[in-house]
C-alpha cells in the first residue's frame, strides 16, 4: 500500500498559475502571489501514462478513485462514500422529443449526497486529511454544503459550512443532519463567498473552495473520464454542462484532453463544449451573446439556486473553452427550467433538480438554434437530484379515491381507461 | 445478442409453489391454483453455474444486470436506469458507537429513484415488456411508486400507481413528476393492496407486486450478490434487514445460498439473518417474541411508512428464515428511529429515510441484547434516502448571521471556535 501511495503521489508535480504560468510547491494555496491568478495542479503525464491502462482502471473501485492516478491526492487518504461512476444512460426518448440523434444523460444525481459536488468534496477532504487539517469548511449554494458535511462526518472531521439563508429547506436539513456547523448568511452566494475568503485568512481550516480549491476543482475531471470510459473509451461530439462558477465546464474539457495525453484514447478528442445558464443568473451567456471577454457580475434571481453565482470565478475560462471548441451558451427562463425537469422525467425516468432543468432546457434551445445538431453524439450532464428542489415542480396525484373499484371507475372511465 | 438472450432465458425453468411444490410454466401468475400458496421462480442452477464466473460478472454492467444469468428475464429486455451495484462502505465509526467490530453499510439510497425498490421494479418492468404488457401498475408505500413510475417513463410504458393518501409529499411528487397516473387511496397500504389485487383481475396490466410478483421479488436477491462480490466473494456473518412484506429478508438469504449453489462462493454461506421493524408496525417481531408461527395483522401507526405493512405477505417466510439462521428481530420506537437516522448521518455521512433509521436502531438494540456480537462481520441494509422523509428529522442551521466576520464572532466565540 505504501508503495502505491508513493507512486501515486509522484504524478503530482506542483501548482501553476493559470494567468502567468508561475509554479508553486504543493500546499493549501490558491492564488498566484505575483498576478493573483488562480492556481492549478500540474501532473507528470508521462508517469501517469506509464501507470495507467484501461484494464487497470476497469479493475478499480466503482467510484472516482478508479482514476486515482489522475487525481492530486493519494488513494490511501481517500474519503470515499462512493462518489462517481454514475450511470451514463442513452436517452432515445429525450433525443426524439428534441429532434436530435444520439443523446446520453450522465446521471450524477446518483452520488452519495445526490449531486456532482461529491466528486470535488471527496477529493478536497481527502487532500485536507493529507495536509493535516482538522476542520473542513466551504461556501455553498447548497449541494456542496451537503457533500462537505457528509464527507466530514465520514472522515471524522469537524465542519463549518456557509450557505445563503434563502436556500431550499431540503438542502439545509441534508446538511445539518450530519452534525457539523451550518451557518446561514443573510445574503446571496457571492456574499457568502466573500465572507469565506476572509475567514480562510483567519482560521486554519480546509476551505474546500478557497485554500484547497486547486485540488477540489480537479474532482470534476472525473465526469469526463467516466463519460469516455462508459462510451467504450470514445469521446462525445458535444457536451452540455451547467455553468455556475464555470469550473465544471472547464474541468470536463480538461478531462477529455488529459485522457488522450496519457494514452487512454486512440484519437485526440474533438469535443464541442456548450454551457447552460438560467436567465436570472447568466453572466457568462451574456458575455457570449455580446461577444465580450468581460464577465459582468449580476445579482442572481432564479429558481436554479445551485447555479446562482453572480460573479463566477472561472467564468472567463468557461467562456474561452466554449469559444475554442465552437460550442454555445444558452440562458433559459425559470418556466423553461420547470419544463426541462418535466421533459427529462417523462421521457427518461430521471428527476433532476432545477440545475438539471436548466441543462435540459438549454439543450432544447441549442438544438432549436442548430448549435447542437442531430448528427452529433451528445452528452448532457445532470448534476443534482430533484428531491433537493421539490417545490420547483407542481406534481399532484391524478385522483384521490376510496379503496374500491367503484371509486376507481368514478375517477377513471372504464371505457377509456386504456387511453389514460 | 440473440444467442445471449436465448442462453440466458434457458436458465429459468418455471414457477413453483412455495407451499405445496406444484410447478407451473412461466407466465404472469402468482398464486398456486391448488393451495393458493405463493409462486416462486425456479432456475437450472447447473446451467447458471456453467455460464457464470467471477470474471464474467466483474466485466458486466455496474447495475443489477451484471447478474442477468441469475435473474428471470433476458437482458435484451432490460429496463435499466442503473439500479443496483450500490456502495458497500465499511462503517468503523458506526461500529465503535455501537460497541461492535466489523460493520458495513450497503448504501441502497444510491439507486435511480433512491431506494432498493429500483432493483425489483427494474426486473418487473423488464419482464412486463417481455410478456407484452403495455401498462405497469403497483400498490406502494411510496418507494415502489417512485420506481415504477420512473422505469415506466424510461421504457415508454403507461403506468398506474396506487398509494395511501397520507404519504410523505416527497414520495407523491417524485412519482407524479414522471407523468404516469398516480392514484391516492383513502386508506393504509393494506387497503391499497386489496384494491390492487381486485384491479389485477380486471385489467390486463403488469401489477408488479401482484401478477408479476414472482419475477419482481427476484430483484431483491441482487443485494446479496453484490454484498458477497464487494466483500471479495465472501459472505458476512450477520445481516440486518428491514421487514415490510418480509420479501426482502427472505430473498437476501436466498441470494447468498444461490451464489454457493452456482459455484461463485468457495464455502457454503452461514449468514445469520436479523429483521428490523418499527414498533408501530411489528407483526413479525411480535410473532418472534411470542414464539408463534402466526403473524397477526396489525393496523400500522409509525413514521416509518415505507415499512407500514400490517399484513405482510411474506411475514411467515421471513420469520422462518430468522429462526433457521439463528438471527433475531427487533421492534423500535419512532424516537429510536429518528436517533438511528442521526447516528448513521453523524458517524458515516449517510442520510437514510425512516426505514434506515429503523434498521440502525434495530442493530443497536440487537447489539445491546447480544444477538449481534462484536466478533461478527455485520452488513446493514440501508434501503432508502432521507430526502424522501425529510420531515422526520429536525435539522436547522447552527446560526443565521449577516455576512461579516464580526457577525460570525457574535455567533461563535473566537476563543472557543476550534472546539465547536
Amino acid at each position: 500500500m505504501a508503495r502505491v501511495q508513493r507512486r501515486n503521489m509522484a504524478h503530482v508535480q506542483g501548482l501553476r498559475c493559470r494567468e502567468c504560468g508561475r509554479e508553486y510547491e504543493i500546499a493549501p494555496v490558491y492564488t498566484c502571489e505575483w498576478c493573483f491568478g488562480p492556481l492549478e495542479v500540474t501532473y507528470d503525464y508521462a508517469a501517469v501514462a506509464a501507470a495507467v491502462s484501461r484494464e487497470q482502471i476497469a479493475a478499480g473501485p466503482a467510484s472516482i478513485w478508479r482514476y486515482a492516478d489522475l487525481l492530486p491526492v493519494d488513494r490511501g487518504h481517500a474519503v470515499d462514500l462512493g462518489a462517481g461512476f454514475t450511470p451514463l444512460v442513452r436517452a432515445d426518448r429525450l433525443a426524439a422529443a428534441l429532434g436530435l440523434g444520439e443523446v446520453w444523460v450522465k446521471n450524477d444525481t446518483l452520488n452519495p449526497t445526490n449531486s456532482f459536488k461529491d466528486r470535488v468534496a471527496s477529493v478536497a477532504l481527502s487532500k485536507a486529511l493529507e495536509f493535516g487539517f482538522k476542520t473542513a469548511a466551504c461556501a455553498s449554494t447548497g449541494n456542496l454544503a451537503n457533500s462537505v458535511a457528509a464527507h466530514a462526518a465520514r472522515a471524522g472531521l469537524r465542519s463549518f459550512v456557509f450557505i445563503p439563508s434563502n436556500l431550499e429547506r431540503a438542502k439545509v436539513v441534508t446538511t445539518a443532519v450530519y452534525g457539523g456547523n451550518v451557518v446561514a448568511i443573510e445574503g446571496n452566494y457571492d456574499d457568502v463567498n466573500r465572507l469565506c475568503a476572509e475567514l480562510a485568512g483567519t482560521y486554519r481550516w480546509a476551505f474546500v473552495n478557497v485554500n484547497v480549491r486547486p485540488f477540489y476543482a480537479e474532482g470534476s475531471k472525473t465526469l469526463a473520464y467516466e463519460t469516455a470510459e462508459q462510451l467504450g473509451w470514445e469521446t462525445p461530439d458535444h457536451v452540455v454542462v451547467p455553468v455556475a462558477s464555470g469550473s465544471l465546464l472547464t474541468k470536463i474539457r480538461k478531462g477529455f484532453d488529459e485522457l488522450h495525453q496519457v494514452g487512454l484514447l486512440d484519437h485526440a478528442p474533438n469535443v464541442r463544449v456548450s454551457g447552460a445558464q438560467a436567465l436570472g443568473c447568466s453572466p457568462v451567456a451574456t458575455a457570449w451573446r455580446e461577444g465580450s471577454d468581460t464577465i459582468r457580475p449580476v445579482k442572481p434571481d432564479t429558481i436554479a439556486k445551485s447555479l446562482a453565482i453572480g460573479n463566477p470565478a472561472d467564468g472567463y475560462f468557461a467562456l474561452d473553452a466554449v469559444r475554442q471548441t465552437e460550442g454555445g451558451l444558452a440562458a433559459v427562463s425559470d418556466g423553461e427550467v420547470v419544463e426541462g425537469i418535466r421533459l427529462l422525467a417523462r421521457t427518461e425516468g430521471i428527476f433532476a433538480e432545477t440545475a438539471g432543468g436548466v441543462t435540459v432546457a438549454s439543450l432544447k434551445r441549442l438544438a432549436d438554434e442548430g448549435v447542437v445538431t442531430p448528427d452529433e453524439r451528445v452528452v448532457l450532464y445532470i448534476t443534482g437530484l430533484g428531491l433537493k428542489t421539490l417545490d420547483a415542480v407542481e406534481a399532484e396525484p391524478t385522483a384521490t379515491i376510496r379503496p374500491t373499484i367503484d371509486a376507481f371507475h368514478e375517477a377513471f372511465d372504464p371505457d377509456h381507461i386504456d387511453e389514460e
